[in-house]
C-alpha cells in the first residue's frame, strides 16, 4: 500500500521551528506519511506567490496527495479555513485566494472547514497551520472522508490574477506571475493560447524593454540576449543564457507586461 | 507498525552537504527513518537560538521520537556527547546547553554518550553530527537501549537563559528569545506566569519603544501600530499587522525586555 | 524490506517549486521511496560545486542510493544524460563533469540515457531534472536494470578540477574546492596525499596570507588565528575558532592555493 502523500507550500522560511512543528502534527495524526516540501519561502503575506506555486506543482503529484497552502495574513479572523478537491487531489487552506490558479482551471468541491473534532486544541490566534491545517491534512491523509470536515461552499475568493486582458486587437496586457532563483520571468501568457506563436511576430513589452525573440533552448541565443522561451509549466517566460533575465530588464513579480502578436 | 521518527535542529546551513551526510548515516543504519528538519538556519554557534528552536518544537511530536541538537562550537574537545530521556522523547547533543530549555521544564534523565561501538569510525574532530549524534540517535530511533549509550549524569550544563527576573513589585527584566521570519519579537515572558494580563495595565518596554495593548490576533491593530499577542508557544511576543515588529522596534535576538504589570 | 532511496543535488533553490515537483514525479513512480537532499543551494550553473558536493556526501549513503544531481546550464542542448554505477550506488546527471569527483576515484560504468520510455512525456526544453532525471532515478529505484535506460560510453566528460599539481619540489599548486557556511575554507590538499605533515614544516599560502599551524580541532588557536586542519572529507581547510576563515582571508571557490612541505 503506498503512503499517504502530503506537500507543504507557506512563507514561514526555514530558520525558524514553524514547519517541523505542523510536520511534527502531521506524523502524530498519520505517522506512515511522506511530506515534500514546495516552498516555505514565499514572500512573506504574498498569497498570489503561494497560488502560482501550488498551481505550477500539483499536476506533478499522484492522486490522493493532500496539499497544505498556508500563507495567511489573516490566521485569528474570520475569514475561512476551506478544503478543496480537485483532480483527485485534496488541498488544504485559508479561504484568501491561495488555491485559486487551481480552481480556475479544475473541476472542483469546496468545503468550509468547521468540525474543531479534527483541529489540534487549543486552536492558537496565530498558527493555524499547527493548528487546523496540518491536522486536518493529516486526517484526510490517514482516510478520514472530506464529507465530515464541514458543508459545501460556494462562495469562496475568486480572485482574478491569473488570466491576460485583451486591450486591442493585436495586443494583450498581462503580468509577471514569477521570478524564479534563475532570473526567469515567468508571464501569464500561457502557449495554449497563442498557438504557432514561432510562426508569428510578436512582442513581450516591459517598459523599455521588448523581447521578440522565441528559443527553443536556453543555449540557442547569445550572451547578454534577452529571449521568450515556453517554460516547464507552458507560460512564456523571458530568459537569458546563463543570466538572470529579471535583472537585465529590471522587473518584478505582478508588475504588468504587454504583448502584440501578428 | 510506526516507523521510527527523527529531527534535526543544527547550525549547518542548506547550502553545504553536512545536512545530507547526516541523513544518509541515520538511514544506513535506520533504513525505515523518518527524518525532519526543525532548523538548520541556527546562526552559526548560537547555543541559545537552538535551544528556543528545540524547546518550542518537541512537544508537537510523537512519543518515542529523536530530537539531535547539534551547533556545536566545541566539536573535537573535551565537551561531552549527552543523551537525554525527556517527555517520553530522546534527544542528543553536546553538553553546551542546547537542551536546557527542555530539561528547565521537564523531568529528565540524562546520560553521557561514551560507548563508541555506537560512533561511525573513525571519529573526526570537526564533525561529530556525522559521527557522534547521528550515528548514536539512529542506533535509538532503531531500538538500542538508552542504558548501552552510557552512565547518568548529574553534572550536565544549566545556562539561566530562559526566565525572566523579578527587579520590583511591578517590574521584570526579561530578554528576547528569537524573532522570527516575520518580524514577530518573542520575549521570554510567559502567559501562564501573567495571568489575567488582559484585564491589567502593563507595558513591555524596549529601550524608547513601549508596547502597553495587547490583541487577540494580528488584524485587530492598525497598520504600524506596535501590539503585544500571546504567541504560539506561549510566550509573549510583540508584533505589527503585516509588518516587522523587529525592524520598526529595532532589536535583536538576546536583548532586554523591561515588563511592567498592575 | 528497506525504502529505495534517493538524493537530490541542484541549484535550484528552495523558493521555486522545481525539486517540490522533481519529488512528485519520483512518488508517482517509486512510491514508497525515501528522499533526501543533499543541497539545492548550489551557485546557479556551478557545475563544480555540485561535483564536490556530491562527491563529498555519497560514501555516507548506502548501497543502492539513486543520486540525481541537476547543475545543467545546457538543459535542451545536444549535451547528454548519463547514469553511473560507482560503489555501489547509482548517479543520473547531465554528461557536464558534475560527477567527475566521484568517477575520478571510484570504478565505475557510465551510460547514455536513452530509452524515452522512461521519461515524462513530452520532455520540455528547460526541466530536465522534472522529464528526464527524476523519473529515470526512480524507476532505477523502483528496480528497473540499469541496462535498460542505454548503452555504456567512454566518451564522457573528464574535467580536471580535483587534483593539485606538483610545482617543484618542495611546491604544489591547488585550488579552493568550496567554502561552507562557516567560512572553513576547503582546499583540494588531500590528507592522505600528504602524510605525517603534522610533523614537518608547511604552508598554505593564499596571495598575502600564509597558514602553518595544523590544529587538531577547532578551539585549539587563539581568537582570529588562521590554522589549518584535516576536515571531515579527509581534505586540507582552513579555519578560525568561531569566525570566517574565508572573510579574513578574502578568498573565493575556485581561487588558487599554493602549498609549500618540508
Amino acid at each position: 500500500m503506498a503512503q499517504p502523500l502530503l506537500t507543504l507550500t507557506t512563507d514561514f522560511g526555514l530558520s525558524d521551528h514553524y514547519v517541523g512543528v505542523m510536520k511534527g502534527v502531521i506524523l502524530g495524526i498519520c505517522p506512515r506519511a511522506q511530506i515534500v516540501d514546495i516552498s516555505h519561502q514565499v514572500k512573506p503575506f504574498e498569497i498570489a506567490e503561494a497560488a502560482y506555486l501550488i498551481a505550477q506543482a500539483y499536476r506533478q503529484f499522484p492522486r490522493k496527495t493532500v496539499h497544505i497552502v498556508v500563507v495567511d495574513p489573516g490566521v485569528g479572523t474570520a475569514r475561512r479555513p476551506i478544503l478543496m478537491e480537485a483532480a483527485g487531489q485534496y488541498f488544504v487552506a485559508p479561504d484568501n485566494g491561495a488555491l485559486a490558479m487551481v480552481y480556475a482551471r479544475e473541476k472542483s468541491k469546496i468545503r468550509l472547514i468547521s468540525d474543531d473534532k479534527y483541529f489540534r486544541q487549543p486552536v492558537s490566534a496565530t498558527f493555524h497551520g499547527r493548528d487546523i491545517f496540518a491536522p486536518v491534512a493529516a486526517h484526510i491523509a490517514a482516510g478520514a472522508p472530506p464529507s465530515r470536515m464541514g458543508r459545501l461552499i460556494e462562495d469562496y475568493l475568486r480572485p482574478g490574477f491569473e488570466k491576460p486582458q485583451r486591450t486591442g486587437k493585436r495586443t494583450w496586457s498581462g503580468r509577471i506571475l514569477n521570478i524564479d532563483r534563475f532570473g526567469n520571468v515567468v508571464t501569464n501568457f500561457h502557449a495554449s493560447d497563442f498557438p504557432n506563436l514561432e510562426r508569428q511576430n510578436f512582442s513581450l513589452i516591459f517598459g523599455p524593454h521588448q523581447v521578440s525573440v522565441l528559443a527553443r533552448n536556453y543555449a540557442q541565443c547569445g550572451p547578454g540576449e534577452l529571449f521568450a522561451i515556453v517554460g516547464s509549466s507552458g507560460y512564456l517566460e523571458v530568459s537569458v543564457n546563463q543570466g538572470s533575465a529579471a535583472k537585465q530588464i529590471g522587473c518584478e513579480s505582478g508588475a504588468v507586461v504587454e504583448m502584440t502578436v501578428g
